[in-house]
């Protein structure tokens, strides 16, 4: 599990003045390679090599607003992984309450410079390996 | 059923050189927008009355990339409705092949300026006869 | 002279109730591509050879504010040209009333897939010949 | 003088394998609410009383690209206040090298909930008080 801290942007509220539903989809991809910064998953270099991580499915449900002047923190946990596609969730929520706003689901593959999907568990056993830790420790947590 | 059309801006590619999957996101609130627009229902009217429209839950499963350049077409529907709470779906599709790229559903409430759930059936008739119809209509498409 | 028609979309508004400034920056590009696709400027093909056109600097002037439920038009020309590196301004404006919201400018050039600056006068001859063209028709306009 | 840092977010960059040129306009926004809550101007409690502070101009040279994976640094600095109207500096830096990768500018001003430009001198002086020692701080830098 890694927690990822952020307070919104000025330019991500909407005219209802809270933080606009779009930019907590972000907020989750920016959870998820800080996630992987942390575990020492190296995504920057990854796609030198051009090996990508398309989103295959996304989901969210929004409970409270956040609004601008907010500190949030997002909960971000690996849930699931077959070796090839792998899952995480999100929880975020209001750093000095710890209210609930926002629950989310995102799942994802790698592709290979063709656009293959990439069977991580035989074709990047170190990839395969961190992810595997990765689940292991977040089952436990 | 409306079909909303749209070309991708460049500024929604991302290094993967496709739509950045937070973008659709984006798109089903312009395509509920523009289908609430075909069917009478002035949004921009409701909100100078203090109403809004506040996303519950979104959820997109991707199936194949877009690209700058292309155009592609949204089949919204209004696919749920209870008097209080209603949901959309969307298709997304290249105008040119039919070929599906996204499917999705957002959920949705109003609130009134204080905040409180609105009960659309009995404090907002016209709304509510509004959503039947077009509920009504979308069923038997 | 390629007069582009917009409306802003919810999401492009933040709390102050406006479409956000960072966003008329966004609608310059749209409406450039609009008035290269309007000359016969296929920008989706040059990308395909890896030509790519960075923005050089751009700069804008907001006098009044663009709200959700506005139509605009943003009057594009081309201004300037000199062989290598072109210019663009655009006058943002309410589609009914014709009141200014914005001015701005935008310059470029072409980078070749080695990141080289084009010269596009020798380099690329048929790029130049509606430049040219279109740089004289917005003079005399 | 304030030194705002960042690394490019994914959904930033472009087809380009670029940072975005609108998200410089985006970045010098975090940076100045940041620069002000470094000085103790409070910018959130400011927009409860129906205080606003829209950008009247903003202008950006781009010299080198940005890419996802960089870390970067603006340093900010407050130019010129006349009592009604300041303007802010960026230069945005790569922070290994210190390369410059873009200078801009913006101009604000602070409207009242009646929409009425605010004499900051006399209607507001505590906010007068701060800004007039920043900027004597940041011409001394």
């Amino acid at each position: 599990m890694f927690v990822y801290s952020r307070t919104p942007y000025y330019y991500e509220t909407d005219q209802m003045k809270i933080v606009h539903h779009s930019n907590y989809i972000r907020w989750f991809e920016e959870a998820r390679i800080a996630y992987f910064d942390n575990i020492g998953y190296d995504f920057v270099k990854q796609e030198r090599f051009g090996i990508v991580c398309p989103v295959l499915s996304v989901q969210a449900e929004y409970r409270n607003m956040i609004r601008f002047g907010d500190k949030i923190q997002i909960a971000t946990r690996l849930t699931k992984y077959n070796g090839v596609r792998y899952e995480f969730s999100y929880l975020v929520k209001h750093a000095g309450t710890g209210e609930l706003c926002c629950t989310g689901t995102s799942s994802h593959c790698l592709l290979d410079p063709e656009g293959r999907i990439i069977k991580i568990r035989t074709e990047s056993p170190g990839t395969h390996e961190l992810l595997c830790k990765a689940l292991a420790m977040d089952a436990s947590a």
